[in-house]
C-alpha cells in the first residue's frame, strides 16, 4: 500500500491531494485541500505559507512519496512563474522530508486516470470522483488535479519507487 | 550597518554574495560563492542542495536582509524555469529565517551599481570590484551579480527595511 501526496502547484490556489493504494486497483482518498494565498501579499509570505503547509501535511499524513505536476515555460506566461515557484517549494518540502519526489506532465496524469492524454478538466474530475468512489466531485476543483497526480503515481510510480529503492540497496 | 545576502538565482550556477554597509558609502565584502549543481542530477536533489546551502549561509553569516533577483517569464525559455525555482528556494530560505526579502529587477541592480539600467555584465563586474575595493574581479563571474544585488539593497532597500519595521511597530 503506497500513500502519495500529489501537488498541483499554484501560487494563488495550490491543489493538494493524498491517496493510498496499489497499482491497478482503485485508490482510497485520504485528504484533499487547496492552499490559498492572496495575490496582494508579499511573494515571500506566500511561498512561506506553502512551505509550512506542505511540511505540516507531510507530518500529519506521512506520505511515502510525493508527486508534483511538471511546469513548462511554454505555459500561461501570466501564471507560469508563480506555478514554477510553488512547484519548487513542494519539491523541496518532499526532498527535505527524505521522500522520493516524482514529476509528471499534465498529459501523463490525464492518460493515467482517463486513458487519454488530452482529456479535459471535467473528464479528469469525473474520473477522479469515480476512481476514489467519492459521493461528489472534489471541491474546489483544483484539488481534483492533485488527487489525479497522486493516483497516477500510485499506479505508475509505485513500481518505480520500489525499483529505485532496490537499486539503492543493491549499490550499498 | 546593514548586512545583506544577495542571490542571483540559477539552478546550475547560483551566485551568492554577502556585503555590509550603509547607504551612499562603499560596502564591505563579507563572502561570495557560487552554488553549483549537476544538470544530470534529480531536480529534487538540486533544489534541496540550494535550500540547505542558503540555510547554512544565513546561520553562518547572519545577514539582516535578503535580496533576490526578480525573474521574468520572458527571460530565456531554456533556463527560466530553473531560475524561478532556485529563486523561490532563496526567497523561502530568507522568509523562514524571519528576514525581509526584497526582489530587484536586473535593471534596478545595474542602475544602482553602474548608474545605467542597461549596463553590460563586464561593467557590473568592474563596478562591483571597485565598489568593494577587491584586488581582482570576483571569480566565478556569477558571484558579481549577487554582490551587486546585495550592494543595491544596502543602498536602496536599507531605508525601505527600516520604514517597514517602523510601520510594523507603529501598527502594534
Amino acid at each position: 500500500m503506497l500513500r502519495v501526496l500529489g501537488v498541483d502547484p499554484g501560487l494563488t490556489r495550490c491543489g493538494v491531494g493524498i491517496v493510498e493504494g496499489v497499482p491497478g486497483r482503485p485508490c482510497t482518498m485520504v485528504h484533499y485541500e487547496v492552499v490559498h494565498s492572496d495575490p496582494d501579499e508579499e511573494l515571500a509570505h506566500r511561498l512561506l505559507r506553502l512551505d509550512r503547509r506542505f511540511a505540516e501535511l507531510i507530518t500529519e499524513f506521512a506520505p511515502a512519496s510525493v508527486a508534483v505536476e511538471r511546469v513548462f515555460a511554454q505555459n500561461n506566461v501570466g501564471t507560469v512563474m508563480g506555478t514554477a515557484q510553488a512547484g519548487a517549494i513542494a519539491i523541496v518540502a518532499g526532498a527535505r522530508a527524505g521522500l522520493p519526489v516524482t514529476l509528471y506532465t499534465p498529459s501523463e496524469v490525464k492518460a493515467a486516470v482517463t486513458g487519454s492524454g488530452s482529456a479535459d478538466k471535467a473528464q479528469v474530475t469525473l474520473m477522479v470522483t469515480r476512481l476514489l468512489k467519492l459521493a461528489a466531485p472534489p471541491r474546489p476543483a483544483d484539488a481534483a488535479d492533485a488527487l489525479a497526480l497522486a493516483i497516477c503515481h500510485v499506479w505508475r510510480g509505485g513500481t518505480r519507487d520500489k525499483l529505485a529503492a532496490a537499486l539503492k540497496a543493491a549499490r550499498r
